[in-house]
């Protein structure tokens, strides 16, 4: 079941922060558009050991603005992980009982392939002549990670958001590779709404100036405003109304009373303008454009003739499902069709809504009722599966 | 009751398109801000006859991209009013019957002074040297044109949106002035995530080196890139995900299959791209900074020692409150506290959440139960008040 991974090299640092698994450019990625890429790096971190038998890998498949920095400090930004309370000793991603692996996607600037490396044509950074990637492309280059580490099979791929659609995507092409799926707060095509929210943050930052049409990288810019703009939009659909309410509210800035006046009056425009302008410090805003496309074109109906069940028929993966009631951008009711295409094929299926006001950031956040919900499915399998708690 | 409106000129008609009520510079409006604002001109449109007693007269006040072209051709834009539904013989608000007016508010780009107009201290246009309104500042202008023509108390107030908060402040502050009040799909105060949204379109505005910081009248430009993102933003708040959903769903614009490229491969991108590029030619982008922030800082109860209910103590007004089912913008649950606000005081209040999946712009649209609802209100009220059915 392990491909040959052929010339690639996994035993590569780069700058001491990542694994790499490099395909040199003899030996492309061949994408879905049809363009084959290469030479293609994927940038990945492991947490705890792999075992001898292979059987104790979990594969985390992280979402839009997310990286394969999941716990510790982010060599990169300087500032924790993103998943902290997920993955370490004793949390539910064990990482004295599990190996961990993330991968950061295709298209991203983490350390793996995408707009901002250069390109081998021209011998200048892609830009907009990277080509435009999908969810199955990121998962290609994940499986390529997972083939040259020797892993028959998965114990466990998981996800939030992004994440999950490539979970979705893991079990509905590889169900031998992938003995659990976590899909978490996602959905299994992208929907009108979502698209139109991406869209503006990529026209905010095809509108600034300093994009330049994405060749931004030999002028030493940034688009930093429109990416700002496009972080900011963003950042409220990740929230929930009520969340932002108890949060902010009408709260004053460093102030007693209105300024009749532009500046962030108010608590919420001064945490939304932070959240821009820190984001522009740690992303690229052509990656940004590349993923959230990524994500519009996700539609995994429509590889199977538009009927979702048919992409998991016979599967044997044990799927375990999680949305948030406050989740506007994935709401329950997207998670849910998951559930009844799987239960159409008679899957292994588990689903929890969880109660909670913390909107689609939830399943980052500290939500006891996840964590209790993911601890017990994914020990039980793995008590099944012969891996002992430590 | 009524105001001496002084030298205030109501005849005089600008470009032949609107009426227009002109306060000389000395005698400024005084703004909530402690500015006093001169001269000030006020552009209104009528429909219908005023009648003997000027008891028919119904006050419409527009919401936050509307202006004072309720029916008929806008001869601005050269497309139809903004409520063709809803203003007209034989219509709710009935021509035939009533004496229909409607301001554009103060702060706005469609004939009433605001931050395009010309600045007497420097003789440029104001640009961000105009000062910041409120709804307040709004009603107050509209309250001159009401002086102006004479009429003691107004038959009706309505409007939706920002047109509710303006009916809300008409209520509280002149409630001997407003026979009924009809605030539609609006709130007492703007919550967290509203302001957020609109700090996002401010902030996609002022990121445009085309804004100039404001100033951009004598150079010629137009922030037309961050206009079209604050209102292509603005516009996925005012449908419902339903409604895109049914609307769009993921069909393709004018092809057969994905692009694997930027283009508006999506017909929800290419709707929103129209509605950004067309918003961007009547619109002015100052105008969108001014009259959203207004939006922002209403909070009616903050003036009522935080409990909306004593805004309304003692009031004899009949107020008919309408809310949609599927509106995230100004959600039932705003409307329904204003309702117990005015329980609280044993107000005569009607209200009714109208079943809809077109969110909040359902106010603008054909909805059968809304239309009911208010003639059976308007009727039953202007029966009462002596005012036969034509």
């Amino acid at each position: 079941m392990v491909a040959d991974t052929g010339d690639a090299d996994t035993d590569d640092r780069r700058d001491g922060r990542s694994h790499v698994l490099t395909l040199p450019a003899d030996r492309p990625l061949r994408l879905a558009c049809g363009v084959s890429l290469g030479p293609v790096t994927i940038a990945y971190q492991t947490y705890g050991a792999l075992n001898a038998e292979k059987s104790n890998a979990i594969l985390v498949c992280h979402a839009l603005t997310g990286d394969q920095y999941l716990t510790g400090i982010n060599p990169v930004t300087g500032r924790e992980g993103w998943w902290p309370l997920m993955v370490g000793p004793g949390l539910t991603l064990d990482t004295d009982r599990y190996f961990i692996i993330c991968a950061n996607v295709l298209g991203g600037c983490m350390g793996t392939t995408g707009p901002r490396d250069t390109d081998p044509a021209s011998g200048r950074p892609y830009g907009l002549s990277f080509p435009v990637i999908t969810i199955r492309d990121m998962v290609m280059a994940q499986k390529l990670v997972i083939d040259a580490l020797g892993i028959a099979q998965l114990f466990c791929v998981i996800g939030g958001s992004m994440g999950g659609m490539q979970v979705l995507q893991w079990a509905a092409d590889f169900p031998e590779r992938v003995h659990t799926a976590v899909p978490i707060a996602t959905a299994a095509k992208h929907s009108a709404q979502n698209i139109a929210f991406h869209e503006v943050g990529r026209q905010a930052i095809m509108a600034d100036p300093d994009w330049r049409q994405g060749d931004y990288y030999s002028a030493h810019t940034r688009p930093r405003a429109g990416l700002s703009v496009a972080r900011m939009t963003a950042h409220i659909t990740y929230l929930s109304e009520a969340a932002l309410q108890a949060k902010f509210g009408r709260k004053l800035q460093d102030r007693q009373a209105l300024s009749f006046g532009f500046d962030a009056d108010f608590q919420v425009e001064s945490y939304l303008r932070y959240q821009g302008s820190s984001f522009v410090e740690r992303f690229d805003a052509n990656a940004y454009l590349y993923i959230t496309r990524a994500m519009d074109y996700f539609d995994l109906p429509a590889a199977y003739d538009g009927v979702l069940a048919n992409a998991f028929r016979g599967t044997e993966t044990r799927f375990c499902i999680i949305s948030f009631t406050s989740d506007w951008l994935y709401p329950t009711s997207e998670n849910r069709a998951i559930v009844r295409a799987l239960n159409a094929v008679a899957a292994n299926v588990s689903f929890v809504e969880v109660e909670s006001d913390k909107g689609h950031d939830a399943f980052l956040l500290d939500e006891p009722e996840m964590f209790k919900t993911l601890n017990g499915f994914l020990d039980a399998a793995a008590r099944k599966r012969g891996l002992a708690r430590p």
